[in-house]
C-alpha cells in the first residue's frame, strides 16, 4: 500500500498525461529500501540513476535535492520502500524526439514493506518470454518494462517465486525482478549484461562483497546449458537480498553455503 | 499544440502517477488522423489496439464507447490529430504482475495538425539504434518507446526527416516512425514485422490498395545490403501518407511512380 506520493515535491498522486515518462516510458526508476527511517545503499542507486541520465541524455542534475527529498521520505519508523520515478518531463511537442528542453519530472511513492516470500522455499523457473537486446538500453532501471511485464504474467499460476528470462539470443541474462548468481567450481559467475538486463543494486553489493571476502565472482556469457550442473544458485535484489533457490526449473538445488556468507556481508552496517 | 484531453471521459489532463502505463509503458497507443471533422481510418486503428489489449492481456472491452469518444473529440472545422492513450490503469500492488482485474486508463489528446516535412525532399538515413526482438509484442503500438526516442535524439542534428532502423540481428525494419516499402523487379517489398517495429495503419492501408491495383507486395526479411539497388522506396505513417524518399543515406532516389499511384489510391474515399 502506498502511504505517501510527492511530485516534484509537491504532496499529489497526479502527473501531467502529457508526460514522456507515460507516452513513451521514457525515463528510469529506482526502488529503494529503507530501514530504521534510513534508505540503504542510496549511493549506489542514484550511481545508476546518473548512468541512466547520461545514457538517455535526460537532462536531471540535482541529485543532492533528490536524495535529501528521498531520506525525509524514509523518515518513518517501520521498513518501507521507497520508488523513484524521474522521467523526463512533460513533452515540449509531438513526437518521439526530445528538444533538450524538457523538465524531468520526480515521482516519489513510498510503500508499506511487503509480506510474503518466505526464505526458505524459493521455486524458479524460465521464462517462455524473452528479452529484447540493446546494448544502449542494456543495465538501466527505465521505464519500458513489458517484457518483464508478460513474464510476470505468465508465472502468475505457476506457484513459482521468480523465473529467469533469456535474451533473444538464448543467453541467460536474470530474473525477471531480480538478478542471478551461481556457484560454480571456482567460485561464482553471473551473467554479463552488455546486452540486456538491468544492474542491480544488490548485485553490485553482492560482487562488492564476495571481492572483499576472496570469493571469485565471473561476470560472463552464461548458457541455459549449463543450469543442470549448478548445485547452488541465488537471485539478488534490494528487497530480497541474496535468496537462495531451492529449486530450479524443479530440480531440487541443495547448496546454500556462499548464499549464508553473502548474506551476512552485505548487510554489514559499513555498506 | 494539445487543444482539448480527456482522461476515462473526464475534462482533465492529469492521470495517477501509480498508473502502470507509467511506470512500465504498460499500455498501447495510436495516434488518429482526423479530417472534415471524422477520425480517417478508425476501424484498423481499432482493430490494432484490439490486438494489441488481447496480446498483453488488457482487459479492455468498450471499443464501441471508445470509437464514440474518439468521433466525438475529431468533431472540429479543421484537421487534427487524435492521440489514444490506453493502459492497463492504476496499480492494485506493486510489482510488475498484473492482478488481472486492472481497470484501464484511456487518454485522449487532440492535437493541431503540425507544419512541416514538405513532401518534396525527404531525406532518410539509417539509424545506429537498433530495435530488439520480442515476437510477443512485435507488430504492437505498445508504450515502450524508448528506443524510437533515442533513434529521434540520435538524427536530431543529422538534417535528416527519418532514419530506417534495423533490428539486432541486423535486419531492416522500418523507421522511427513509419513503414517503408520499396520498389523491386516485382512490385514491391516491405520488412516482416515479426520479431520487432510496428504494424502501422498507413502500411495496410497501401497493403490493401496495391492489391486493389495489382501491385504485388512481398512482406519478408529485407537485408539492408539490398538498399543499394533500390531506386523507388518510401515511407508510410497516417500523417505523412505515402512519402517518397529523395535520398537514402545520401544516394539519390529518382523513382516516384508507385507512391503516386498508391498516394491516390489509400486516399481513395472509400477507404
Amino acid at each position: 500500500m502506498i502511504t505517501a506520493t510527492r511530485v516534484n515535491g509537491r504532496a499529489t498522486d497526479q502527473v501531467a498525461s502529457s508526460d514522456r515518462g507515460l507516452m513513451y516510458g521514457d525515463g528510469l526508476f529506482e526502488t529503494i529500501t529503507c530501514v530504521d527511517a534510513r534508505p540503504r545503499w542510496l549511493a549506489l542507486h542514484l550511481q545508476r540513476l546518473r548512468r541512466g541520465c547520461e545514457r538517455l541524455q535526460l537532462p536531471f542534475a540535482d541529485f543532492e535535492a533528490l536524495s535529501a527529498e528521498i531520506e525525509a521520505m524514509a523518515r518513518v519508523p517501520e521498513r518501507s520502500i521507497v520508488k523513484l520515478i524521474l522521467t523526463r518531463g512533460p513533452a515540449r511537442q509531438r513526437g518521439y524526439r526530445p528538444q533538450g528542453n524538457e523538465t524531468p519530472t520526480r515521482i516519489l511513492t513510498r510503500h508499506e514493506w511487503p509480506a510474503g516470500n518466505a526464505a526458505a522455499d524459493f521455486r524458479v523457473g524460465i521464462s517462455a518470454v524473452r528479452l529484447g537486446m540493446n546494448p544502449l538500453l542494456a543495465g538501466l532501471k527505465h521505464l519500458n518494462r513489458l517484457e518483464q511485464v508478460m513474464a510476470q504474467t505468465a508465472m502468475r499460476d505457476a506457484a513459482l517465486e521468480e523465473v529467469l528470462m533469456l535474451s533473444s539470443a538464448g543467453q541467460l541474462i536474470g530474473g525477471s525482478m531480480s538478478n542471478v548468481f551461481f556457484a560454480g567450481e571456482a567460485g561464482l559467475f553471473t551473467p554479463a549484461l552488455d546486452d540486456c538486463g538491468v544492474a542491480g543494486v544488490m548485485r553490485q553489493r553482492v560482487c562488492e562483497a564476495a571481492a572483499s571476502a576472496g570469493i571469485a565472482v565471473q561476470v560472463r556469457a552464461v548458457d541455459p546449458g549449463e543450469l543442470p550442473q549448478v548445485h547452488e544458485a541465488f537471485v539478488t535484489n534490494v528487497r530480497w537480498g541474496v535468496q537462495s533457490i531451492s529449486a530450479l526449473s524443479g530440480r531440487t538445488l541443495s547448496g546454500r553455503s556462499h548464499a549464508q556468507q553473502l548474506r551476512r556481508l552485505v548487510d554489514a552496517p559499513d555498506c
